[in-house]
């Protein structure tokens, strides 16, 4: 997308499927297939390119595309029989057909139907191309809020929306999988907000909606080989079943880091495209080079803390799709839900009082990231479209009963998590460092218990800082084969310090995690747990 | 359900779509979708409300129900193009309309439609609102058998079966969620046996069976925030994919406890609606305000342990359909078991004769629910209702072979359970009282395993009876977070008071659980297990 | 199927639907089912039977089908009035119908329908029977290689294929379940391919692939009553909601031992056929009783170390369709995965020319293997026939370019898993022979890790042999209820014996298991775990 394009594009209020002019001047009354949509023709010469043939038992039907929609043609010679069996997939054809109607769509029926000559298709394949290209085209809106980091990644926003308008126009399904947390959800839903009424359009059905789009959670916090494995699988059964296309992935508040490339490289081979919208960080940028467009503060010299893959997210909303509703509450609850406020005050000030004045309270905004929580943890990988729409407010009664419900249900699970933590807390002074120690699994009911262990650990963390008043605290929750870690800054830790130290003393221990400065996990083998614990506390001595 | 209602019921043969007179006589030459359906008439007068408007590629297509039945009817003014835009689904109409076959359903073609007026649709809404009730209301059948809890519970009978048909009457989907357990299965189904009829009969379609409703098990002894939520959340897809009405709810041999409270709530705020028909006790009956019918002997003043919930069920399903068929045998199953022969030994005696009038021995009553058991354990929360309706004699030579097959390749595998908790069962006598001890974790072979948990320590709990005749024994099934209790009369124990005893000396332990007093099971944290068993035998002593 | 047959099919070139001449010849004009389709006839006479009657809101659809395909009938009197109430499923009847194309399927519409007399009646089921045992009935060809396992079990598979081929005509739908491993998964394949192409033909149409065949891999080791249970629930829904006929199972790699024999029996009774085609071995042959064909060298005093699965299969493949494509490198794939080259080399030699001629060298096939067991384990019992269909090459281009992937990066997890279990093993001398231990639960990640455990053993025990050159050596991982061990030839060991011991000298271990001489698992209780380990070794000792 090049900036001198952009004048083009003052008129926002252009439809979606309609393109400025008309291409292929040179063959005469062609008509564009929006065209014969719009209203009734009774006959009329289309040029397309043969998106897909089907053989019926009765006609041979041929779905062609010519960048302003899709239409079915219809060839019949015998029951079940190929009409034009010259005419296949991929060719560019041009057609004479009667228009009817057929089960409630409209069709053609095939007069006259011929492949374009040589440069005929040439023409054909620019002028498409151009249709399609200028379809996608955006007139980027103004940010909701002035932040450098919008600033600099504003050509990057403006790259991706129009990847994801051009993926739209050319009938690609569109899977957008995010991290399993409310700022995850977020970027999710600002998402779809603005892409399904898109697809809605391109396709004229709302049908589409479920054939073209699908939206849902990673279980890992990255995007995995085994989520690339099966997004691929049921993406081959579809181009099979329904010839589908290859879709165009968008990954977000995942996919930045090393662990996302082998998922990514997989998906690529067999033709699906990826974007990542992330706000993680990484040690080497592995990524950029195997997506169409990689969005993350880090890449602009910024820090993925001062803004969230919501925010980032519902930004770029605003530039896929200019008429994009119910989401300008969304940057103040996810970037609550990631402590933006703590890297980045100002620009959550100026988010919160958009929410506001679409009547969200910080309270609300909470309890809403609250419940996103719980609900994420019991419908794990389901997609759950619709519930999740009440959630973010649609429609706004229901979203405001079931936060009241459920809201304070959570809160007294999460009092009984810290309770439940407290009780088996054992703490030692190391030094000037107080080390916390929780053993998760004597601790806690197991599998199915929320809060999850992390949540309860910071729980038990935050709680001995504010009843003890101890400001150098590290806690660990202790698993099998894993910790769980929270620091305060007074207690000059690190989790990517403390693996390159258990790996220097305990290479057997097969050690590696990841996280923040003062919050993270890292993983072992399980005979190695007393080993990596007594390395722990010499690590925290040392500091 | 007014009582002075009845007499107007006398002729119970009356057709379900068919009311008993014409509403709205006012408005001269209207027809009902009933007869429209019944026979072919060229053209017609109707008046409904619109339930649904699909916009298609071509024609809009609004529903329309009266009361009797739902019609489509086609209205067109170009291909895609909205038609007569002033009716929205919610208004009240009446149309002239050419009645016409497509696609083998009978259709209409708008001629005219109108919008009532304002006191045309008061009447109309008072008609079709009468003419759904006069529908939903039944004739009470006489009981199968004599029993004062049936004549207590009566009149909540009667309530639940017509509000059962209306919701069946006003095309709601009716999901049925009952316990994983014999008793379970066999409230579930003889609900599925009188419903499903009447919903094929209401939609004119065999395939309505699966559009309108699901039968499931839960998978914990209650109905769970997670099965509400996702119950929630299918609905809710299908209101947005199908325009479907949200569910009416009905939880057999569940539902009536504290615990079931939070997911009636949640499943409350997004339309659904409650009927709950339990036999398990409580201690505070916080279900009844939430549901549309709440039917349990305790709120009789009766035992739960003297009626079992498929029982009940089976006598409800008479109300519901009084031509339902193949569950007369399944009171006697699902009594024993639930063990009501213990409780109630003159209802079960009734209940066996008449099952032993369908073929059924005894023996082969509970070799059924043998299989049932292990079926469940198998097919988890799937619905798999062909194969339940083979386990429930449809047909009957098939149930006989699959149960002569199964039953006894269970009976050893629950001979085997039996050896394997033996072999590691360690006895105790603490005063009077023999405490048997079974280290679950420790001494079978972990998940999937077959017999449960619970049913194997229950053979063992059983078998040291009659082998060693101890008369005063508790047996308790240790886990890491968990006990699975069973006790003599003799033994003087309770799960309840024990519950107490445990809360008072050991806060931390975070104890909880449930069930009668001489069987249950309660929760600990996994690092209190020492403590919570050295309890256990403290409370033995001092009983 | 009998050798005189044979002279019958010298024409091999034969359309799959075609009959090769006209049976009834009685009856004149009567037209075959395949022929109407092939062109257009107006009016026709068709003797067939019903296999289905469907009651629409319109006509009265009667499905028949006369051995050469089948039509659907339309008979209507009135929206939703049964047509022809004395015509049923299961009647055979002859119909004068007109021809006509809807929706594009060829139907006929009823102008007039009788039963069959009693003598026409016999006539047309003998005809019948005739004309689909003559398309089922095959030209069996010559083997890709020569190796008398396979000569000895020719008739078999003519067996084999003959009732797969009379599956496909009779609409049966067939299920493809295989061992979850590279052999499993080659096994599967190839059948698959010579199904599919069959099954499209015979319906006419590319959706029949998804509702008439289904492949999936077993979870366990063998064809487990869970599995059973499922596959006959799936069908049984199948029948309810599509008339469908109860399937033709095939167990592919896995079937032939006491294991299966239950989960067999299950779906006889619901009316589901079995095929099995395995090579594992069994102390007893319970299956051929039970089973249309069991196929496995064992059962021609051969060894199943010589011959894998995938072999079988696809030499199976060509008998069910000689037109089957992109199999003959699999037998190689297979036989190098399942290490046929120890026991047979020659077969092997002469399966891996064939396989080099197609462009697959050893080094590819022993990566695609290692690909497809690494993809197993992450797709668990999903199908993803698309995705397979990549890995065995469908498109060749594709299926390098993703083992080109995945290879080094599994190659790497393989390298990683032998490295921690290096870490951990613990050697100890007991007379001649070396145990080696490795505590599976302490020394690997747990849930979901790569490589499964099996296979990590495997690697250490490969690894101490190759590294210090023991050549006597015992390797066993200790699990909780279980020991995966794995004995070189010097060792003298053997899991039978194994188990044997300690079945003798701790029966309350309740110990079993299975496998080869030097590579199988044994189950114990967990409380046992030691004394089975002190037993392990005194047994070792001993030999």
């Amino acid at each position: 997308m090049n900036k001198k394009n952009k004048k083009n594009y003052k008129n926002s209020s252009k439809k979606f499927n309609k393109p400025a002019r008309k291409p292929m001047e040179r063959i005469t009354k062609v008509s564009f297939v929006k065209d014969i949509r719009d209203g009734l023709t009774e006959k009329a010469n289309l040029i397309g390119k043969i998106n897909r043939v089907v053989q019926t038992g009765g006609p041979t039907v041929f779905v062609i595309s010519d960048g302003t929609g899709s239409l079915s043609l219809k060839g019949f010679v015998g029951p079940g029989q190929r009409a034009f069996p010259e005419i296949e997939e991929g060719d560019s054809i041009k057609a004479f057909v009667k228009i009817e109607e057929f089960q409630g769509e409209t069709e053609g029926e095939i007069i006259k139907i011929n492949k374009l000559s040589e440069s005929e298709n040439k023409d054909f394949l620019k002028s498409i191309e151009n249709i399609e290209k200028e379809r996608a085209t955006i007139l980027p809106p103004e940010f909701l809020v002035k932040d450098k980091i919008l600033d600099k990644l504003r050509d990057l926003f403006i790259k991706a929306a129009t990847e994801i308008r051009l993926a739209i126009i050319q009938d690609r399904p569109i899977i957008v999988r995010h991290h399993n947390d409310a700022d995850g959800y977020s970027s999710g839903f600002s998402l779809e907000r603005a892409i399904l009424p898109l697809i809605e359009e391109q396709h004229g059905s709302e049908k589409a909606a479920w054939e073209f789009f699908q939206r849902a959670p990673c279980q890992a916090p990255f995007y995995e080989l085994d989520d690339s494995i099966r997004d691929t699988a049921n993406s081959l059964r579809n181009v099979a079943k329904f010839s589908n296309k290859m879709p165009l992935v968008i990954i977000a508040d995942n996919g930045s880091s090393e662990q996302d490339l082998m998922a990514i490289k997989q998906g690529k081979i067999h033709g699906a495209d990826f974007i990542v919208i992330d706000h993680h960080g990484f040690d080497k940028d592995v990524i950029s080079p195997e997506v169409k467009v990689h969005i993350n503060p880090f890449l602009v010299g910024e820090d993925g803390s001062d803004f969230s893959a919501g925010m980032l997210c519902t930004e770029i909303a605003r530039f896929i799709n200019p008429k994009v509703k119910n989401i300008s509450q969304i940057p103040a609850m996810a970037g609550f839900a990631d402590m933006i406020q703590l890297g980045n005050p100002k620009v959550m000030e100026q988010y919160l009082k958009i929410a506001e004045k679409e009547g969200y309270t910080k309270e609300l905004l909470s309890d809403i990231s609250l419940v996103i929580d719980y609900v994420s943890t019991r419908v794990r990988f389901m997609e759950v479209r619709e519930y999740i729409e009440v959630l973010f407010g649609e429609p706004r009664e229901k979203q405001k009963k079931l936060v009241e419900l459920m809201a304070p249900y959570i809160r007294d699970l999460n009092a009984k998590g810290l309770a439940m933590g407290k009780s088996n807390a054992q703490q030692e002074k190391l030094g000037k460092i107080t080390l916390q120690i929780v053993e998760i699994d004597k601790t806690f009911p197991g599998f199915g218990f929320y809060p999850r262990p992390g949540r309860a650990i910071e729980m038990v963390h935050e709680d001995l800082q504010s009843e003890k008043g101890i400001t150098s605290l590290v806690t660990a929750g202790i698993m099998n084969t894993a910790i769980t870690l929270r620091a305060t800054d007074e207690a000059n830790f690190s989790v990517h310090d403390l693996i390159e130290f258990i790996k220097k003393k305990s290479p057997d221990s097969f050690v590696n995690g990841g996280g923040h400065k003062n919050a993270g996990s890292i993983n072992f083998l399980p005979y190695k747990k007393d080993e990596v614990v007594k390395l722990l506390k010499e690590f925290i001595k040392e500091r």
